[in-house]
């Protein structure tokens, strides 16, 4: 094993995912923030404890008052200033709808000096609801589009407008007041009406569109359910704006920064990866075959999210590792290469490990061993081939989730 | 489509490719070559007629005398001061070893001073070869070891021991004379030595390694067989030098300067690309995606051979196609890119196609016609479907085989 990439790999690893954690990244959007009049905090989503005590800490006085609305069992402990819910996610609530309803008379009658912070995070499309009909039918609604096979899209075009809050109507609600949303974001690409479903961004799509919907897929409706079709949702929303923080794009970002200080010159691929583990990993050895022998200490970044097809295998594994264990053959006898691969949140499938690590001397140790590499791929046992040499990255929990990154480095 | 770069896409690749037809590439490399003594030419392969006509007329009065040993049929018309023969291929046959016979009565008792001039391009193991057993028996022990599933670093070390001239023995019969060899490549990453079995390479196998791929596989040899295994080939050769030239390396880095001459700042990914053909089109994609709104023209170049693991289909195609089509999905929507590929022999797959294009309204083009690019990639029959959008390359046989080449543009 080349012992200085192995360092580094981790290191680079361990502090990327360190300057995208909640805290982190909440704290770097707020520093330079001016807030003329009352500030209110609404905070929703699985991380929307964590997002809101930074926000507290970094705001102290000029934070007014402020609701949470976060997953059972995520609220640490009480916040000054701040009232917090717990409530049902992935299925939403009355307690979750209490706490939402909680956030809307905090934000009753605004000025136009007033600013509401909206913070929101991973699961805010059930924690952060107040139905038009009754919670039991919006969910049989649901559960028909899921049923029936409708795509993300056309169940949200539906939900936003059974929705008091989705589709923009939680930022035409607080309205004169600014609305300034800071979006902890683990959807790729990151489009802001697609996560929750935009509380606070205008809504592209239009009544015809739902009910469209409705007709092809012939959904049972009351004449209350109907009738919310037929609402449009806001399509303009002055004084609002959106910042996505802690994404996978922030993730590559800090990754860069860490490489350049540590001499590697940094060149961001993509932070939308999304093919086969295996192949983006033979994908990336190409790349570190191809300017080995360049000359320079050189870092390729990849963010984003491959998948595994699971051909027949009963092995351990997860994408991150795989990936780096498929590009262990084509670096092979390469001294000064390696690949490091980790899921930001710490996991990586179910192993232990937050991903994994292969270099130029990978194969031969693990052939030393007796491990063959390709039968280890074939199996999707990555965890095993990786342990065995040392190529396993473990972080543990990060309380992040901003997809995952490989680098490709050259040392 | 977007015009502009589907024009500029297929202006790149003509270029490219014409930048690597063998008298393109035999020129540029001859152009500055001194000779200081008598200078005699061996052209052996598929391409070696090509070459030599080149050869001949850059250097006319420079060169003293040559021989040429091709494939049948390969012969287009006399060459001044050369003698062609025609032999077998993929099977050596007793005209190619006439042939291989005449360049070593050509080259034989050569001075110090004079030069050995020698073209190697594919097909050249089956075309440049003087068995030192009956052709009959080196055939049966070349088929014992393909029957075995022998690989073909074991299948060179017995078999350049069973040559006159493979193993570096034809550098090492043309010494004291320098020994000049231009090989027109087509395997990736580029080892000499594997190139028709390295004539004039110093070999890196032992006649320990041959003996023992004789005894783990069994192979049935006769005592003038068993002997040769024993007899060892060059290590040193003084005084030789080989330079590639057509390699894929080469391709890419003539289209790296047609981008930059259209204004397309050019990045070069990588030369040995060898993964899945639709994930290869994914990743380019993913980087396509991520760039698109620099504010730059960009290329990124990737040079290889991707392969396609046929799942059941019907359709029709090749890789270079599929990874076109392949990446059309992840690019939809994006008006400013694209990706083009081809294979550099100008076909690809069983199609009359040299490979494919797409840009960011190839998907909605498809769809305005009907047509499922999902269901397309699936039956592997992105001919069909690049065909209806005007995204197929067609340059007819190029008259050079580089692997292929991938360029995607942000315009």
């Amino acid at each position: 094993m080349n012992e200085v990439l192995r360092r580094d790999a981790e290191t680079i690893v361990r502090q990327a995912i360190a300057a995208v954690t909640p805290a982190a990244a909440v704290e770097r959007a707020l520093k330079d923030c001016v807030f003329p009049g009352n500030v209110y905090l609404v905070s929703a989503g699985k991380a929307a404890w964590k997002m809101a005590e930074t926000a507290e800490r970094v705001l102290g006085d000029r934070l007014t008052s402020g609701v949470v609305v976060t997953k059972y069992g995520h609220v640490e402990h009480p916040i000054p200033s701040l009232v917090c819910y717990e409530g049902g996610h992935p299925v939403p609530d009355e307690a979750g709808v209490a706490g939402t309803q909680a956030a809307l008379e905090l934000t009753r009658e605004l000025k136009k000096e007033d600013t509401v912070l909206f913070l929101l995070s991973g699961g805010g499309s059930a924690l952060f609801e107040k139905p038009l009909i009754p919670l039991e039918e919006l969910k049989d609604i649901t559960g028909q589009m899921l049923a029936k096979g409708c795509d993300i899209v056309e169940i949200n075009t539906v939900r936003k407008r059974l929705s008091a809050v989705k589709g923009g109507r939680f930022a035409q609600w607080c309205a004169p007041a600014a609305v300034r949303t800071i979006v902890l974001s683990d959807v790729l690409g990151d489009p802001p009406d697609m996560i929750a479903s935009g509380p606070t961004v205008p809504d592209q799509s239009t009544c015809a569109q739902a009910l469209e919907v409705a007709e092809r897929y012939h959904l049972r409706l009351s004449d209350p359910a109907r009738e919310c079709l037929n609402r449009e949702t806001p399509k303009a929303l002055p004084d609002t704006e959106t910042r996505i923080i802690g994404s996978v794009r922030e993730v590559c970002a800090a990754a860069a920064e860490i490489c350049r200080n540590m001499g590697y010159d940094p060149l961001l691929l993509t932070d939308q990866l999304c093919c086969e583990a295996g192949d983006a990993g033979s994908f990336l050895a190409s790349i570190l075959k191809t300017h080995a022998a360049d000359g320079r200490k050189r870092a390729f970044l990849a963010g984003g999210e491959t998948v595994v097809h699971l051909s027949p295998g009963s092995g351990l594994g997860g994408r991150n590792q795989e990936m780096a264990l498929a590009a262990a053959r084509g670096i092979a006898g390469i001294a000064n290469v390696a690949l490091v691969c980790a899921g930001t949140d710490g996991t990586d499938g179910p192993t232990d490990a937050a991903g994994g690590y292969a270099d130029g001397s990978t194969l031969s140790e693990l052939s030393m061993k007796g491990i063959s590499c390709q039968a280890m791929l074939e199996n999707h046992d990555a965890y095993h081939a990786l342990d065995a040499v040392g190529g396993l990255i473990r972080t543990g929990p990060t309380g992040t989730n901003v997809n995952d990154i490989a680098i490709a480095l050259i040392g």
